[in-house]
């Protein structure tokens, strides 16, 4: 574990079934005068009537919205450089995000699109956004990426078949509502994949050469509200108490990864993203338990430290037989989840390989987090291993 | 527990032993162009040599810096405006807080009425602060009030023998650095009352009528790390491992508090230090247990809960033994760490206790916090506990 570690999170975070509806007790929090808010969002959030009841909430407060839903999902540099050009003329106080994990990052980016003289392209990497951009207001209707607490936000770069991050303390957002109630609707594919990502990014945090004393907290009761909430989640979507758990969970995971840092199965899942548009949810979740066996040599001690959060009984179990039961645990949710197993269902073939694999080699800021150093032989390894 | 639940801290917290020494890597989180600081510091912090250590890594990075020594413990309001006087026509781009909890609050204060017009009379109480402040980087002397964390500055007003709190977002500090090393010399009986002082704050937060699902959790962390070091911090004071401990333990508590408030314990605590200048981690360490029993009968569940964490072996305890080893616990800490037992050490006599009383009661902010509803005969009660 690393000596020096640092905390972010979103400056104010609300909670709690319904929260939504309490917006308005809220927003003095992001400014004194609040006169005209865009909400970016997609067309689901529309449809169950959640973008209405924002915007006549804010209505109520004497503010004024205007609404996007032109974010993809998992937007390349150019889509939100084209939602940049259609609004960039415009006033706005306040960037609402309302929606998964896409939606929330490209609110991140446009926020400081509009205050900062950089282009996207300028953006990308590590402390390069130069100024703070205007308020944000977050708001997911997914549990999976904890992007509402994170600086971080990803940006699809076609050309080179890879995906790249926008990091920065600009993006961390200002005001964030958790409310289970926008989730309960979600279709079960997406409460799968979403879900094991957040609890990729816990477990990946953990395991990272970054974790540290506070990463460690966040990470562990993520993965204690996940393995306690992700099959009935699954199952039983309506239950606003798996719901909340979930969102807790995703949020804690975000709070994980931007103190730790994600690793090795994040970077090997970029290019199933860039490339085949593999949702991210999916690629990490059919990666997880290959990195893990892969790590395992380096991994046992802190692997078994997460069996008993995730319910796992190891009262008699040795460290290494406890870690292995978290694999095993994991590969039984993929199956309960029912997350596809195999790249060819994507279209990966055997030739793609080695290409992914130099992908992957690039996402250095990734692989330094892992606690093994992985080879090229050692990615293509893994990746084989979906192809079945 | 309460539905609605706010988690709020500061923007960047670096933690780890020596890291106050990478303090030239972190300053671009506070802003671009940094020329002038003032570091509001206490007599040991300079005498230990850390103030000079600061002073000299700003110039490194070009940073001029003032120094102020004259914030009192447990500042009078008086105080405060009078070292805002004396700063008042200064250009600082930065305010540094390197001590005690005292010298953290005042810091804050200083930070907003630099930019605002009100003055700190108009700033007592919650959300009344009309601008934010300039930047604050504050760097713990002591694990205690997890005022680098907080929203909140308390503030003595010797007029009405009490203490009140201005608590408002804009006193969120910016940078936080916790560095175990800055507490090794830490007199002993410094460690064992800001350290139960920490202890207070999370357990309050956890019977708290507001605890939620974030405050539990950091909270149940903050009981962990200080039941794990406390007695070793005290008894060995230069265990960095312990000291560490004891740092995150408190601000874990300042996250905690800040979220789910604090309750009777510090509602009778502050009229102690108001009128008889008791310090205040030593009048929250005297009333716990005291306070604690007297809330039993409504916190049984919840105290058992913390048990565990405490270090007490619960397997064969029912929830009420689990519940009075928590207090039995407490009371054992007390006299290891030799906490004063007896208010008349300071001056308090019988005649004193109704008034106390009738201060207390003025507490409403934190009263409406706790478990059980106290009546003045309660307090009263409570008060004559500590006069024996």
């Amino acid at each position: 574990m690393t000596n020096l570690y640092q905390f972010q999170t979103a400056d104010h975070i609300i909670s709690g079934a319904d929260s939504l509806k309490n917006i308005g007790e809220y927003l003095h929090l992001l400014g004194e005068e609040l006169k005209r808010t865009l909400i970016v969002t997609q067309p689901t959030m529309k449809r169950l009537g959640f973008v209405e009841q924002v915007k006549n909430d804010l209505a109520k407060h004497g503010i004024e919205s205007d609404i996007n839903i032109d974010v993809l999902p998992e937007p390349t540099l150019q889509n939100i450089e084209e939602v940049f050009e259609s609004i960039k003329h415009q006033q706005y106080d306040v960037f609402i995000g309302l929606g998964g994990g896409s939606v929330l990052d490209a609110v991140k980016i446009l926020s400081v699109l509009a205050t900062n003289k950089q282009s996207l392209k300028d953006m990308l990497g590590t402390d390069l956004v130069e100024k703070p951009g205007i308020p944000t207001l977050l708001i997911p209707s997914t549990s999976g990426t904890g992007s509402e607490v994170t600086p971080n936000a990803i940006v699809t770069i076609p050309d080179e078949e890879l995906k790249i991050g926008v990091v920065s303390k600009h993006l961390l957002p200002n005001l964030v509502f958790l409310d289970p109630i926008l989730t309960l609707s979600l279709p079960r594919p997406i409460t799968a994949a979403t879900g094991m990502d957040a609890f990729t990014h816990s477990l990946e945090s953990f395991i990272s050469n970054k974790a540290n004393l506070i990463s460690d907290m966040v990470a562990m009761e993520s993965i204690r509200l996940i393995s306690a909430s992700i099959v009935e989640a699954y199952q039983n979507g309506s239950s606003v108490v798996a719901r909340e758990k979930m969102l807790l969970g995703s949020m804690y995971g975000g709070m994980a990864l931007t103190s730790a840092g994600t690793a090795a199965v994040h970077a090997l899942a970029y290019p199933l993203g860039g490339k085949f548009k593999i949702p991210h949810g999916v690629a990490n979740s059919m990666l997880l338990p290959h990195v893990m066996k892969f790590n395992m040599d380096a991994i046992e001690e802190r692997l078994s430290l997460v069996a008993q959060p995730m319910g796992i009984d190891t009262r008699e179990l040795t460290e290494r037989e406890a870690a292995e039961k978290v694999v095993e645990k994991i590969v039984e949710w993929t199956n309960l989840l029912e997350i596809p197993q195999n790249l060819k269902e994507y279209g990966v073939t055997e030739e793609d390989v080695s290409s992914l694999a130099v992908s992957a080699s690039k996402v250095t800021r990734l692989l330094n987090n892992n606690p093994k150093e992985l080879s090229l032989e050692d990615m293509e390894t893994i990746y084989r291993k979906l192809l079945v």
